[in-house]
């Protein structure tokens, strides 16, 4: 029923707006994909959850809004979902607590704003935005990033705000098999559902947002590559726009978003190659994952190494349309 | 006196090894410059402080030690001296203390280490080795990182270990004229001496760490580009090596060290052209600074757009050789 109205809305769209004033949008609900065990109610969520995400996206983009807009607000829907590794519902540390990393970035002018280690802001990527309008900074993390957060009006939400059964439930099982896990060649890795969004808007300009509760059982203090420019995020108008998912650390030690625009923007590589070789260099080096990657022009590429991706799309020229397989756990 | 020890070293090594041993390492106390109105005996020290940082790390490479050590033992003279922006003498953030970040980056596997936010660690840039060597992650930030450091047995130092008159002085200073500087367009940046190091092995091998105290007057919690891989520091066998300083901000958005290595790696530019064009793309996107860049044969690069930079650099064909220039306060 909802893809049938988001058809309808794309069509009228392809018949409003010249060539030049395409837009496009697609977002990620993680590497990795829903377990075979996962409750029907709740994969049923995590399918709304992305519809959802996407249409809010979409409403902003075929208004004439911002893409910088419509990725914030898509993250933001996937990040109050409850179900998804990001905002309430963010898988939780070794100390049981949820730490959360997010950004995004302005391809248009390169500015971008992140926020890593939070501990009590319900919605990491409406931060990270107030980091890049409101400060001279790129990246604040922790406490001091809390403390910018009530300067600025944001409400501190308490820790349980985060908590949900099954993130408790995936805790014990991780700390249970931790003998196992905690060794620098095994990752305690789990792909579940960090969030992401790419858009390019009728102007032109590229955005990307993710957000992320990162590992299971990780380490007090520990920061992925969802925050860092570059790694997990990146922007550049007339280049791409990515947002990445996975093996967070080995995507820091490659630079895996920055990497993926060099290929474009120094070898002229198509985005779809960039990201394919990319994905396939990082599970060489031991880490598994996946990224939304969209060109200058709006097309877009998702290429994964797990077993799937949650992902969505939706433009001005195609309807909207979600991906949720089911993996075993 | 230094200077002729240091040059009969050299000359010794050159006889010794053959051409595929060569060994190469460059360092930096910061972008900007020593401040005309420095006290003559501070001056001293700095130039001290770069000539036992180079002639440390020297004493690793000459006798077949690997560029890992190399660079985090420069590094950590750094931090030990007082008088450069890291470890103790680091600025002070908006609150009155510091807040120091570091990273180390092994170019043989890509592996590489962090640290970001902490307020009690005494030489970040061994911290930030033991986040690379003894655990699964690469960025550990604020007060999980220094729990790490607590585990792995590494004493904290209390707040006023950092402090100095001068780093006093510095933000009295810059909270006098915050009107002017806590704006989107106006970072209340004076460059102040990050640190940083890479260097090249017998073996081959490329390494990189950077070290610093960020801004005067951050906000607490804010990041620099320092800790961040790809931005202020990255190291790639056969590649580069990268360290850098200066706005760090900016360096972050246009992904410094990533974006050289990327330029040599897929257009084949000279490190000297990849770090002198990426340095004046910085300047011109509002970001002054400067960066150390090694390519795989151990040549360095050291371009600023900033008046001058603190730096010095050795090797096995070369003698030590430090530049400290003053600047107008």
């Amino acid at each position: 029923m909802l893809r049938i109205v988001l058809t309808f809305v794309s069509v009228g769209l392809l018949q409003s707006y010249p060539a030049q004033s395409e837009w496009s949008l697609a977002i990620h609900g993680g590497a990795g994909g829903v377990p075979k065990d996962l409750p029907a109610a709740e994969v049923q969520q995590i399918k709304d959850t992305l519809r959802k995400a996407l249409d809010a996206g979409r409403q902003i983009l075929s208004s004439g809004g911002t893409s910088v807009d419509a990725v914030e607000k898509a993250v933001r829907v996937m990040e109050d979902s409850g179900v998804l590794n990001a905002g309430r519902g963010a898988v939780l540390n070794h100390k049981g607590f949820a730490e959360l990393d997010a950004a995004i970035m302005n391809g248009r002018d390169h500015k971008a704003g992140a926020v890593a280690a939070l501990r009590h802001i319900a919605n990491p990527v409406g931060l990270a935005r107030l980091v890049m309008d409101r400060s001279p900074h790129v990246l604040m993390v922790a406490e001091g990033a809390e403390e910018f957060a009530l300067e600025q009006g944001v409400a501190l939400v308490p820790e349980t705000y985060f908590v949900t059964e099954r993130r408790r439930h995936d805790l014990e099982q991780e700390i249970a098999s931790e003998h196992k896990s905690l060794t620098q060649n095994n990752l305690p890795w789990h792909p579940v559902g960090t969030v992401g969004a790419v858009a390019l808007d009728e102007k032109g300009d590229l955005a990307a947002a993710t957000s992320t509760g990162g590992l299971t059982n990780k380490h007090f203090g520990r920061v992925g590559d969802s925050p860092l420019i570059g790694a997990g995020t990146y922007a550049e108008n007339g280049v791409c726009a990515i947002s990445a998912t996975g093996a967070g650390e080995v995507f820091i030690r490659y630079t895996a978003a920055a990497d993926t625009c060099a290929r474009v923007r120094y070898r002229k590589e198509s985005i779809d190659s960039a990201a394919k070789e990319v994905i396939a260099l990082l599970k060489a080096a031991g880490g598994d994952g996946g990224m939304i990657a969209m060109d200058a022009s709006g097309h877009v590429a998702m290429p994964y190494s797990s077993q799937t991706m949650l992902r969505g799309e939706v433009s001005s020229r195609s309807q909207a349309h979600i991906v949720v397989e089911t993996v075993e756990p």
